[in-house]
């Protein structure tokens, strides 16, 4: 895991905490909110990822004496830098399991501690959960488009950095299989696989050379790369011979990987060649600018196709390259908070709060109720913004979804493996109604405030507008 | 610096280097270009950025115990992990100055070695070009639209990841002033800056309060953030108060931020009411979704603005979330090589090159020829792809684009501040004609072939579908 340290923030975090620590308020007690605005991918629903690294980072996140040195420089001062020097996160956070479905204008993660500690980790909260559940959302969809085939990350070339190291354990937790990023493979124990470039063709005299070679190093686990010439008039040719020579020694072709032109065209056409040969086992792989709806397309189309690389769309996001995630104070010292701003849907939800989440008669997620901590059960939820909406839940049995995951500091939740949140996505989202997870408008999941709630903000509005 | 280790690769590269390894061939020498085929953001060109930090990864790759263990776990051989040990590049690689503006189908980064060290640094030099080149781009073009208005990065917590910590880079080479990540600025001695979030006003009683505290303990350098409750009702009013209780001191309050609503119509308002009561000294910055469209319309309304702070649409490059660079094998063992593929345009160019930088009597670039290495000057050159046409050249002054960066594996090229590397961009896009860096359907930079490459390619063309 790369620990990052300190600096790793924005400039503001560390003036206001030096603010709170000269005004003598940085022990008081502040619970913050994580919620984003708007789903990403014109979607209907987001995958909740990056946890189990934020909590890593956020329990090691530390002040150098670099660090402390480079803050003199630029104008910090003494005293704080002395409070910096012992810094540790020790307050508390709630979330749901990694891997749970969630939707706008929830505050799906609630960090609570002294205003310093919870203010200095914005930043790196909001990077990482932002940056990861993107990725997840992304990874899920394309797997909704290529069902049971094999899907890999292929995706680091183009990551945004050293971005591209948790992108890759999002696309696993979003569905993938596997990926290309040896890294990321190691650190987060994931299927890492590759076989050939264009270049390991170039560098035989001719194709069939090439494959030949390939196949006798990788007999068991051999894919090749069929378009660096004419992948209809020498790849699929070439991959003939070697499949047959691979049969004469015992072993099998694994499959064949198209990387340009027409993937529905060359797929089938391939296909066909394979099979009139009596290679129907040999299987057929496509990568080159592939997304959720390019891979639907080419199912639609009965493309023969066995797996999927999918990268750059799927590491950036594509279109959407970032979830609109925002971290707001919702408590100090022990009195709840609103934000108001110009923008309505910009206000703020006050107090400590938990998401219900309530279930239909067939189990089926119906809609979510933003609550305040204490409360227990709801009949009725109000629209967040809208007045008098309001939604009758009477009879629907719920869940709640943040539950303590960081105490003082300490991770308290059991470590999971990504295939197990991988598994948990997956559950989620079959309890997630189809017309939620269309790529079309898909139909918007209800998420309202409770009546306690809603009271609370009003009368916190009224007060604001009287003193300010 | 973050020093990446052997495994941040795609695992194709380790399987391909293990074949070449178990081969023969590993000694074999070989060429590698960097080119991208699309320009982003329907612009006119790209900025190159990344060189220094590649540099920098690529001289420390190594394989670490660890690493080959793991890759032992995953069907790695011995007598190649035995060769891994002692693994690091020892070849050469040149290119640009970092900071040049480069297009389409240019080969600017030349990698020269044996074929296995070649091969096994693709996916880093990938990663790094790619994404620094994409945001330094994106920078330049926020910059075109601010002039000489400040700019700040504010982008770290929509930044994919770990990917912010070079997109902070790239933003200033392509003509930030300054960021808010403060781990970056450390690393590359870049300004830091920023003053108060939402939450700093919340936790007073009253916004006046939280202004006048922070006015206490940053006189000079107090930027007030003014639409938590209300910009125009409450947060200028308090503003003009601290700026007097300010000016009671000696001191001068520096400025405003406005983060929500009407960008254009808020710092109009807040310009005249600060006027009024003498604050003309007072800055106005904003943020909020900001980008080189959104910072055009506000200066073309006369906006009254002094500094944008620009986050997500920066730091990700918004809709364009990647450049499209590949890596592709233009020699083998002293043999010039090509990809044919089934597009046309993913036809690669064989051999060494350079790049010849023509330009006009008014000393503003003209075009550029992609050369053989050994040409040193040309009096025509072909369009890549469409025969037939062709452009003189005869009269031109020209510049050689790439040189030697790294020999034998060390860096080679005098270290440059960001600073350095930001005024080469400036320098260079002030030669690049207007018609290249308007927005809307830029007039497109003439890009062609010697008559010698282009016959090179012709023959590698016809011997390949001679034997393949």
């Amino acid at each position: 895991m790369l620990i990052i340290n300190g600096l790793f923030t924005d400039h503001y975090e560390l003036t206001m905490a030096q603010g709170y620590f000269l005004s003598g308020r940085h022990s008081s007690n502040a619970c913050f909110d994580y919620f984003f605005r708007k789903n990403p991918f014109n979607g209907g629903y987001v995958v909740f990822a990056g946890l189990a690294d934020l909590l890593e980072i956020i329990r090691n996140y530390r002040f150098t004496r670099e660090d402390l040195d480079y803050l003199k420089n630029i104008g910090f001062k003494d005293d704080f830098l002395k409070y910096l020097e012992d810094f540790a996160f020790k307050g508390d956070i709630y979330a749901p399991d990694e891997g749970e479905v969630i939707f706008p204008y929830e505050p799906f993660v609630r960090v609570e501690g002294n205003i310093l500690e919870t203010q200095v980790i914005e930043t790196v909260l909001l990077n990482m959960i932002n940056f990861q559940s993107l990725i997840a959302t992304k990874a899920s969809r394309v797997k909704q488009s290529a069902g049971n085939r094999l899907l890999l990350d292929f995706g680091l070339r183009r990551a945004q950095g050293f971005g591209g190291i948790h992108a890759s354990r999002a696309a696993i937790i979003g569905g993938f299989d596997g990926t290309s990023n040896v890294f990321s493979a190691h650190q987060y124990q994931i299927l890492s696989t590759g076989t050939m470039a264009h270049s390991w063709v170039q560098s035989y005299s001719t194709e069939l050379e090439a494959f030949r070679d390939f196949a006798k190093y990788y007999p068991d686990k051999c894919i090749l790369l069929v378009d660096t010439y004419d992948t209809l008039k020498t790849g699929i040719p070439n991959t003939i011979k070697v499949a047959r020579e691979l049969e004469d020694i015992g072993a099998k072709l694994e499959g064949i990987r198209l990387d340009s032109g027409d993937l529905g065209y060359l797929s089938k056409k391939a296909r066909a060649m394979l099979d009139e040969n009596g290679l129907d086992y040999v299987k057929i792989f496509v990568s080159n600018q592939l997304d959720e709806y390019i891979i639907k397309s080419l199912i639609e189309q009965d493309a023969p196709v066995d797996g999927f690389g999918v990268g750059t769309k799927l590491v950036t996001g594509g279109d959407d390259a970032a979830l609109d995630g925002v971290y707001k104070l919702s408590e100090f010292n022990n009195a709840p908070q609103v934000k108001i701003s110009d923008n309505l849907e910009k206000m703020t939800l006050p107090g400590k709060k938990n998401i219900l989440r309530f279930y239909d008669d067939q189990n089926m997620y119906y809609g979510d109720a933003i609550v305040l901590e204490e409360e227990r059960d709801i009949d009725i939820m109000h629209h967040p913004y809208q007045s008098g909406k309001s939604c009758n839940l009477k009879n629907y049995r719920n869940v709640r979804l943040l539950m303590k995951v960081m105490e003082n500091g300490e991770i308290i939740t059991p470590g999971k493996t990504i295939k197990e949140i991988s598994q948990n996505v997956r559950e989620k989202l079959s309890e997630l109604p189809d017309e939620h997870k269309r790529f079309e408008n898909p139909h918007i999941y209800k998420v309202g405030i409770s009546e306690k709630l809603l009271n609370l903000r009003n009368k916190l509005v009224d007060e604001i507008k009287s003193v300010n």
